[in-house]
């Protein structure tokens, strides 16, 4: 059977792999993928051939595996432990349809980065992107607002680039409406590689924070509290 | 250094645990947790010492593997992926000041339930857990229809037990005031382990589908659908 194994990597170490992605990663002849993670795991398979494009080059990446894995040779394409990166290449895959694709999990940026602070989405959570590359900022707008008055933990993905600085601002401000400005919020950094770092701040803070693009950013539900220096958002709600 | 080590398994077996959570057990003396996934991996690990206690005892486990490592032993509480767990034994960390907590990130069941399916939350999405145990319904019922208005995919937790038994045909009641009866949804079950299936179906055959506690939930939105019989969201909107 043609074989294309969809790897989530996690969020950077080696040792932050399920055992079942490094083997995955062994069985492979090709690995492929984004160029920032096939330099993330190209010294560990010194033996295998490489297949890297850059961001913007998605389908292309997809279509290169899907056409090598056609040809007979074990693709395993790699990405985050979040599962954004799957769609294209299942969307690509019945126009391949000898090409069986394996999708293998992994931890997620929201799980990994909630792990180095506490535990700040121990309950019901929502996980919002702000890039609008794709997605109409409108409709960002309204997964804040609704997030915000479904009282969720939330997760922020993608808070800046060099093109949007000010967007973890602006949504900072859409929660503003609804959150008082000393709700628990956090964010961390480099997670699962050198530097790694987690910092706790008021939401009033996280408005004027400088993220960037390996900056994940944590907003607290009405329940969430410090705890020792970590965040904790409780499973649960205190009866009054 | 005493230590305490609490380890997120993933969603079963042990090639879906992390490499780090791997060596983890192996380094501990004792090993903690609920007795369902203490059985998991008991077997693998048979020269520890074991501490398990039935599901409803989780503040007497946490305080138990918080004394066992203050006397100097290694322990390992063992856990689902979702962060869920570590917030109780985070809460009572603080007691214990010679102890050092350190939480190890597993796969989420909405992780690896989605890869089973294919991408059904390639897009920002939303968890949420049915289980009133610990939340007021009405908040529940809030977080549903919030997370509905804001075209969110969605994962339901805990979606029914023998005293809830009609719970997700009551939040899908809820959904289908604000989506169409024919989005597109999928219920997963036994993830990661043995009788694995996931099987996707419409908004109006979920209402109507048995869901045990070994079920997970995923509701698509606006833009799911189904490709060659996977689930997927995409990442961005089509522009219209």
């Amino acid at each position: 059977m043609k074989k294309l194994l969809v790897v989530g990597l996690g969020p950077g170490s080696p040792e932050r792999m399920t055992i079942e992605a490094a083997h995955a990663l062994e069985s492979a002849d090709i690995l492929c993928g984004y160029t920032g993670y096939i330099d993330l795991i190209r010294d560990r398979y010194p033996g295998k051939e490489l297949l890297s494009t850059p961001m913007k080059g998605e389908l292309e990446r997809c279509r290169l595996a899907l056409e090598q894995a056609d040809k007979g040779r074990t693709v395993a394409m790699v990405c985050s432990g979040d599962a954004g990166v799957y769609g294209p290449v299942l969307e690509l895959a019945p126009q391949f349809p000898q090409v069986e694709v394996e999708v293998i999990a992994g931890v997620s940026a929201a799980m990994s980065g909630g792990a180095l602070l506490g535990a700040p989405l121990g309950h019901d959570f929502a996980i919002i992107s702000l890039s609008d590359l794709l997605t109409p900022w409108e409709l960002i707008e309204r997964r804040l607002r609704t997030a915000a008055q479904g009282d969720f933990a939330i997760c922020l993905y993608n808070p800046a680039s060099r093109k949007r600085a000010d967007y973890l601002a602006r949504a900072c401000d859409i929660l503003l409406d609804t959150l008082p400005p000393e709700r628990l919020c956090a964010v961390t950094r480099n997670i699962g590689r050198e530097g790694e770092q987690g910092r706790l701040m008021t939401l009033r803070e996280l408005r004027e924070f400088s993220a960037d693009m390996f900056t994940t950013v944590f907003i607290g539900n009405s329940q969430t509290r410090k705890v020792a220096g970590r965040m904790v958002t409780p499973r649960g709600y205190r009866k009054s």
